[in-house]
């Protein structure tokens, strides 16, 4: 392995409320998930997202959600089958035309928040997200937990898929996240992230809140671009003196 | 003159709120405006409506509009012009996406309620919303009030503008619609909208409030959804014995 | 027993999205429930129907949901519970305040939908609803599931229950309503809906989905405002040769 | 004059969407603007505002907005006057309930945004805003832009009137504010705000864009909670060497 992806969750300002520090971020990244407008992201945020993405020569992901803009897109908002499919047609249609009509191309797909968990276990659920991406186009590819049941299903279905970590976040024994709510959810300190940083490019593993090493392969390593030590985190992997280089998977 | 189109307002019932009758209307109108979930419409009621257009063969066009659904978007939102023209791709981009999905072609634009009857006359606004359009594809079609300073621009822009008039809806003597909070604003039955029908699409004239002729070349004319008569008058155009047949606008 | 309510959920129109037939309803009812706007109802529907309520002399409650207009308030939504407790003070107090500003007095609380269900058999859930319930106001009545854990709970709080029942939905055999998704949920008939008033309100007893009859002791029977035969049914129970009057309880 | 009073918009977060920094700001501010959940302001939010106002004794106003969350209430709304007063009445119900709830007492009105804006010169509009607050309470105070048509009005039509001023916002020569928009519409530095405190609470005067002095007479000078020197200022001002003390209004 010589190089990684860095992607970060970015264009979720709603019209005054700001999320996170999209400017802060852009330059350290190369991959962005960008909100489709149904847990946040405005028409002119997420346009202003996309214009920054083809500055910075960042690859672009759609970041469908459920439609739950009070919750942040981080509850389970329970959905008929039809429902959620339509729901994710309409927003990855959305970011794919506004993204052509700058001259970018849309490669990927990353599901958010509440979305993002559901899909990672529940079979059913995960088919009916697969189904829409490929009524809309079956070579874009499928961002996901890495090592979930997802992976797996999405690469039976013919999608290619981006294994994904986190730099900022704490891991549990059996490789899922510790939830959000907990109080040590997120890394506390640059150093914390940097090591998992190391840990997970350059070998493969990643430390567990209990300090026991888990396999933890990855194609991309996402930071929260809410976190506020993002920036320093990002601009410490970039000076950092290794081997492994940030770049974006060639899709 | 032997044929004519007619179009309506689809798509827009909101979850468990239904606007309008789309499966009465829907087998007899050539050309149907979908919307884009800003003033109604969510992705389920737009697929449905995208599905049934397919199968009766209707020409689908985009009905994007201010985002305001406590409005149903026939209030004027001020927007910045960035915001409008990032509303507006939006917008298009996911019906269109949508559209395709399904195996189906979005063939032209037409704004909604408050946007149409802004762009009709104030140039600065209708240039946006032409380069939002420009931007997605510049092959779509402009379908707009016939005879406003919107036709004029749109053509000069080398769009192809589709000129609309009303079935159902009362005429001032200056060519423009008498406004919705007037009492007599709509046709009040079958009778005067199948009138007016022959007397736009036979003759290129319509009559106005006060009982003047003035002229009225259209390429299409709309009826509305929530006419409670819409589908009445509909049946009774297609049996009505004379040489214009009902097809909408080859694009 | 010599009379019984019947309450109805009105005001939930939205904007220009019309939900139910309230003006035909309103004449034939003894107490209603007002949206309070987050599921349905804005603040001039809901001001509409307080002085529609007045003009009839119709006890008023406030019909509190979870936030969610998309899905009408028919949806689980995970709701912290502190998020629920200020959701539920929130929306009593809004109608409340309105009520009182018309001269009258907001008499009960009655969930709705998914909060309805949810509560009638969750006791913590429960108990955060009457917590906030008895913030606003303890001398408020609760209506609710007739026979429910609610129930229990309620009364043990030491708020007035109304125990409600159903007259145009089929009942299971345990007492609970055929949910909405399946076929037979609704009564189809004004017939059967004025057989299960009479059933219930005279005999005390209802008939399940199997034809077996249960005890059903209630205070208050609901009927559904967007039942297309809800006027009907009012008109019929008014005109039924009985000695029970349709009365509001004395709060 | 020996104190004046210093009000602030608060509570004006959304889920997950933070809005200005209320912990800030709390400690030093004597009046404080509640949103109503229009523009800004979930339940949750306004809830933890209120019990922040009780902890910090500050005096508690409602703060309602035209309903524009996309657009923080800042765009003016075209809403009938039948809808803007049932608008204005659910708002302040909502909050006068919740404050009553947790054994506070509302005292007094100030519109946000393009709602503040509009009727301080809009008389139809003023009154119509006027009536929906005398039928919620005519004993509540309204604040107001000093010196507009509006302050006449209020206090023709018998309320109290809390003449407001800007601490850190730039005037123009005839009294009103900069325009946001504007770049320098809000003053650029600690100090700046400082002597601007200095002029309107001891002088009775302010420096307009051009350095021309006009007579400002206000008896509460508003910060805004986004503005990032908010807490410097507020901490140099109670710091200040000077005879004029920090109070609110006695209502």
């Amino acid at each position: 392995m010589s190089s990684i992806d860095i992607n970060c969750d970015l264009g979720e300002s709603f019209g005054q409320f700001i999320m996170g520090n999209d400017d802060a971020v852009f330059p350290h990244i190369s991959s962005c998930n960008i909100a489709c407008g149904f847990h946040g992201g405005d028409p002119l945020h997420i346009e202003n997202s996309i214009k920054k993405a083809l500055k910075y020569k960042v690859q672009i992901g759609a970041h469908p959600s459920y439609p739950d803009l009070a919750g942040f897109g981080r509850r389970k908002i329970l959905l008929s089958e039809e429902e959620l499919k339509a729901s994710v047609k309409y927003q990855i249609s959305a970011l794919m035309g506004m993204v052509k009509a700058l001259g970018g191309e849309l490669k990927y797909i990353k599901a958010h928040g509440a979305l993002y968990n559901s899909i990672a276990h529940d079979e059913k659920e995960a088919n009916t997200f697969l189904s829409a991406v490929k009524e809309i186009n079956p070579a874009l590819a499928i961002m996901g937990l890495a090592g979930s049941p997802f992976q797996e299903i999405t690469q039976q279905s013919g999608f290619r898929f981006i294994r994904e970590g986190f730099l900022d976040r704490r891991y549990q024994d059996d490789g899922s996240l510790m939830p959000r709510k907990e109080k040590r959810a997120v890394l506390e300190s640059v150093e914390a992230s940097i090591n998992q940083f190391i840990s997970i490019a350059q070998n493969g593993e990643v430390e567990t809140t209990i300090g026991k090493r888990i396999p933890m392969k990855v194609d991309s390593l996402c930071i929260h671009g809410d976190n506020p030590l993002a920036e320093e985190i990002l601009k410490a992997i970039h000076q950092l003196d290794q081997p492994i280089t940030v770049k974006c998977i060639q899709l």
